[in-house]
């Protein structure tokens, strides 16, 4: 971001920059509609109750108030609120809906959430999110856990993102290796493990035997866990090899395996078991996700989800589902601020095209028509002004081709980086493809 | 809309009907980027100050608030708010990001904008607009209110609404009629031609002469200005025997001339000078368009706007734009709700591709990545169970095609509506085009 927002945390892109969020947004769509999930958005308020009701984040929550009218006591549950994620406005959809949705049902959701925070570098207080969930009506098959990891990978490889690593636990692993252990509250060496990479091994010990009275035998082989991380399913051997047996245990390894096993084979290099991810571990029953760009481990999380037992549930039916959510914006701040991707130019424009006299517009604007239905975008000058100055129009806003038709109706067009100037008929001329859309592409 | 909405105002769609919608966006955005607007996006946040600049509609606006924050006072210009059009924040993001725009400047906004009005059919308080602008620095020709009426004109006929008309007229033709016939309050004669259509000429012709002091003659004029109405320039020729002159009456016949004569030849029988518009004249300058579907008046224009001689200003800067803004939501929800179009299913799927057993699972994701390869949207069953229910599973989600893999490899794709079946091979099998894509159809 070379300019400041004018509100902290409320980002802003210009043209071009949008660009590059488009080609990011278009990206995602494209493969996540490949795959068959059903686009969906939801209303942008939910009631405050509605989004309490997990806890907790009330601080993060924006309440809405008519300006015109009393004061609204914000402590009604019926009150209106932006909600902070896709996730538990997903949820209510899928009740509200149940009757008229296919099960399992799958669908992505492209929109802004708000959240009250303290703006930082990848933070911001209004953002996009791209998510991916399947829900099941009751039931639904682990296999789904797997597919998710892939269409991720296939997302994220078709973005000008660079190298970037899913990392993928599991909560039965974990909690069944704690279990067979010895220590009860999994919950508990979670938290501890959790804050392995801020505060270091020693501290991670400390805590673990004072605050849950763990035995150093348990300490190590805690750590020793957390520090399995494989690009293959030898992962299995490794935390078999800790010595340490628990039905749970054996479920977590199962499901995870799987998931590494689709992956090396479909997406090498991009998945790995990686038993250090603790955060999140809470809400979620089983797989984890979690997404780092190489060289930006910083950033933190650009992509992260996981599988809920229960993602919604009214009194007698419950949806057990398991999602991703990528952090669009976070993403695409980024790739602005350290230019690692750019698109061509500011418009759509391919063609400009230019006026010889004020009364040519008629006869451009058939020149314009005839480009346009075959898919080139362009303009048309709005004045016939001396073309030095039509043609500074189109290089300001990166337009490529310039086109100019003489009196006796002969037509060339100039390619305005190059130089080149040939005649064209508008009937038939096409662009090389790079030059037809607004190409994004990696820098470098 | 079959289904009411869970709060009231704040409309929902399902997936199907979610298709129709991006349809709806989708072609807009094409038309806009084949004739150069280049996107943006401003943040749904401005603070009360900026919103309420040009007074009056305060009411409407839902205001901001971190629900863990201490009372905020509503009254603060600095408080946040939920923007309730898209022209307030693009006039502060031209004259924010000035320096870097190249102008004239030419956008297309889609975004969703807040009113906290008592909902009704075709008002919600969650809504999407569609806009397109050009903004200059200093100047834009007129030629721009021509061309936006064509893109306008072009981009509604790409849509599946049934006939529509862009009504256009101009602000500097009525008020040069009523100076010019001598009635100098040119506001006080538009509020009562605005109420032509609700109250009558009866009525109308008695609040020009007792609020304005009209003579019969005065009233008479303005009465028959009022109800020319012309799919050509012949408007002119209509106004003009009405004896009146004055130079902005000149002024402007020649534009909406201008305007006409273009549309004729480019957008025959879609757009009309109708001199019986005045809603919205008194904010704009010249231009004015209003639209409306054929066989649906009664829900009120569909996509409005004109020129603004001050679309923006600085100490020293003056930014004049033109502009329409297309009210989406307000569309979609009249040809869901009247089913005048509908998309061919609730998934992108073309394709779901079988399992014969369960290990068969990875054999199956080979089929479909070689048919997403091609831009084939596909899913695989997630578990192996009798071809029915698999069949079941495409039936429900209207997908066309199951595809089916036999032990020995051979491949085989059957069409469910027709029950026809042929081999096919993953990697050259194309789908009818009408059946590669999700279609949205008109109905009838």
């Amino acid at each position: 971001m070379a300019r400041k927002a004018s509100l902290s945390g409320f980002p802003e892109w210009l043209p071009q920059e949008r660009a590059v969020e488009q080609h990011v947004l278009d990206t995602l769509r494209r493969i996540f509609e490949l795959h068959g999930f059903a686009n969906i958005e939801t209303r942008a308020v939910e009631t405050v109750g509605q989004l309490l009701r997990k806890g907790e984040i009330d601080k993060e929550v924006y309440g809405l108030s008519r300006l015109a009218a009393e004061e609204t006591t914000k402590s009604d549950p019926n009150a209106l609120a932006l909600h902070f994620d896709l996730t538990v406005p997903f949820a209510r959809y899928v009740v509200e809906n149940a009757g008229h949705l296919a099960f399992p049902f799958r669908r992505y959701q492209m929109q802004k959430v708000w959240r009250g925070e303290r703006p930082q570098d990848g933070r911001f207080r209004e953002f996009t999110q791209a998510d991916i969930d399947v829900v099941g009506d009751g039931t639904l098959p682990f296999r789904y856990d797997v597919e998710l990891a892939l269409v991720i990978a296939e997302a994220l490889s078709a973005l000008p993102i660079g190298d970037f690593r899913l990392r993928v636990n599991n909560r039965k692993l974990a909690e069944g290796f704690y279990l067979g252990l010895g220590l009860q509250d999994t919950a508990g060496v979670l938290r501890c493990i959790d804050k392995l990479e801020k505060i270091g091994a020693d501290k991670v010990a400390e805590l673990l035997k004072t605050e849950l009275g763990a035995t150093d035998e348990q300490v190590a082989a805690a750590l020793a866990l957390a520090q399995i991380c494989t690009e293959d399913t030898s992962f299995v051997q490794q935390v078999r090899a800790l010595g340490i047996t628990h039905p749970l245990l054996e479920e977590g390894l199962d499901e995870l395996a799987q998931v590494i096993e689709a992956a090396v084979r479909r997406a090498p290099g991009k998945v790995v078991a990686d038993m250090s991810i603790a955060r999140g571990l809470d809400y979620y029953t089983g797989t984890v996700y979690e997404t780092v760009l190489v060289g930006h481990e910083s950033l933190g999380s650009i992509c992260s989800g996981g599988r809920y037992e229960s993602l919604a549930s009214t009194g007698k039916k419950n949806y057990p589902g398991v999602g991703l959510s990528i952090g669009v914006t976070r993403l695409v701040s980024r790739m602005l601020g350290e230019e690692t991707a750019t698109a061509a130019r500011s418009v759509p424009s391919a063609v400009l095209v230019t006026l010889a006299n004020d009364e040519s517009w008629h006869e451009a604007q058939d020149v314009a028509a005839a480009l346009r239905s075959r898919g080139i975008a362009c303009e048309v000058a709005a004045k016939a002004e001396k073309f030095g100055k039509q043609i500074k129009y189109a290089d300001k806003r990166g337009i490529p081709f310039v086109w100019f038709t003489a009196e006796d109706g002969t037509h060339e067009v100039k390619d305005i980086r190059s130089g080149e100037q040939a005649s064209a008929d508008p009937a038939i001329w096409l662009p090389a493809a790079a030059d037809l859309t607004n190409q994004v592409t990696a820098a470098g």
